[in-house]
């Protein structure tokens, strides 16, 4: 969506089919993300939450595919109007696969990444969702801040780990005080001689340490779902077991795929 | 600090003295601040909270000044290793001013800015001390996040003041979800059409009342003494006020030129 303006679209799609082994003739293609977006190729309003989300597919945009085999259909993301603004455009398909999936389950989602989502889903209703702006802080403390003088350098040296529980412990303690600990990371460069390794673990520690406190209370004894990379579910699991509760990562590519099955299945 | 080299500073300081009206003859120089960090003119080791600040002057450093008329002394920073590692250089000297001024004041002052401080000080003791990345996380967050898109356009409209009261408000009541409340900047500009004034007061409340907050339980009855912009000043006094505290601003400029009075007459 970034790179692409609304009229280049349908041949970026075209060129991605074309290196596909596609049985000939006329073929759906099911889209979800930010394609939906009011920057993207063709606005898919929101569905609004409380909400099931088996209604994706009623709520579907299908942008004009004249002389193509294509037909595209393009799902609405998810906002929240009451108890705290809030969007969300594809993670609603990716709880949805959840659903699909686990047809039971009842609890609190965490979708760890730039912007981690939280929803509390119902079977293949959303309740309620926040989002926690941790990664992408991550990188702008890293890249832009005066932390990034302690951060220069080999990050996945050996002190990682131990920067990153380090961390972990005090998000975890002291969730209100973030912008306070932040900067432990500069004094304790300063002080102590940590090295980028352990303050690179230290920071990202304390980021997710803070985001997991904040959800701390909602989270029942069940695991709690993950979905997003494999390598950033480890460490939310780590923290949360480190916070007496627990998580399961769910493989994020799997899911993604039983949310748009599940969603084409609701088309009339 | 920042664009010289170490031994352009003692030039640097002749051209100042030289648009200054002076006396001719020696002139004895005391200097606060970035000018003894490690990458400035003359590394002048941190003196180590809890601290006496009568025993700055002690322990400036003097740079080598042969063949000016000029006198240098830098005074130290002040460094914490115990109960949270930290670091300032420049504030202490601001500090040691206050308790010239107001030789009974014992509690916490307030020093606002893209680095906050507060500092426990009992007479010319400094206790303890913090730092809260507020002013540099609000100048990062509205150039390189994905809320720079709501914050785009004339900040200081008439929706500033309404949209400060929301963000200090949220940030007072929910210190401990910062990363989660971030992102309502964003959720509002698209879903309720805030406009670029609101967001950036709901912005800066929201991380002033956040800041507040951690330190809230510190706060006595008497008012905090806050030292910085007068406009910085102005919204803590608001935010202190909220929260059911009080603060009064003091005048920086003349805060620091007592404080380096004060250290000049500790100097033996």
């Amino acid at each position: 969506m970034g790179k692409l303006s609304q009229a280049e679209f349908p041949a970026a799609l075209a060129e991605i089919a074309g290196r596909l082994t596609l049985p000939p003739g006329p073929m759906e293609v099911l889209v979800c993300g930010m394609a939906g977006a009011r920057q993207g190729w063709l606005e898919a309003p929101y569905l609004e939450a409380p909400a099931d989300l088996r209604d994706l597919a009623a709520n579907a945009v299908r942008p004009d595919m004249a002389g193509s085999d294509l037909s595209v259909a393009i799902l609405p993301g998810v906002c929240q109007r009451q108890n705290g603004e809030n969007v969300m455009r594809g993670e609603e398909t990716q709880l949805l696969g959840l659903a699909a999936l686990n047809p039971d389950y009842s609890g609190l989602v965490c979708m760890p990444g730039t912007h981690s989502k939280w929803a509390q889903l119902e079977g293949t209703r959303i309740e309620h969702f926040s989002t926690a702006m941790t990664g992408e802080l991550f990188e702008l403390l890293k890249t832009h801040s005066v932390l990034r003088h302690s951060l220069t350098g080999p990050l996945d040296g050996p002190g990682r780990t131990q920067g990153f529980k380090a961390g972990a412990a005090d998000g975890l303690e002291r969730p209100d005080d973030l912008l306070g600990q932040l900067f432990r990371v500069r004094a304790g460069a300063l002080l102590s001689g940590r090295e980028p390794d352990w303050s690179a673990g230290y920071l990202s520690g304390l980021l997710i340490g803070t985001e997991i406190a904040a959800n701390r209370n909602r989270i029942s004894t069940d695991p709690v779902p993950l979905i997003g990379s494999p390598t950033l579910c480890a460490l939310y699991e780590e923290v949360l077991g480190m916070s007496g509760a627990s998580g399961r990562t769910v493989d994020a590519t799997e899911i993604v795929l039983a949310g748009l099955k599940a969603a084409r299945q609701h088309f009339s």
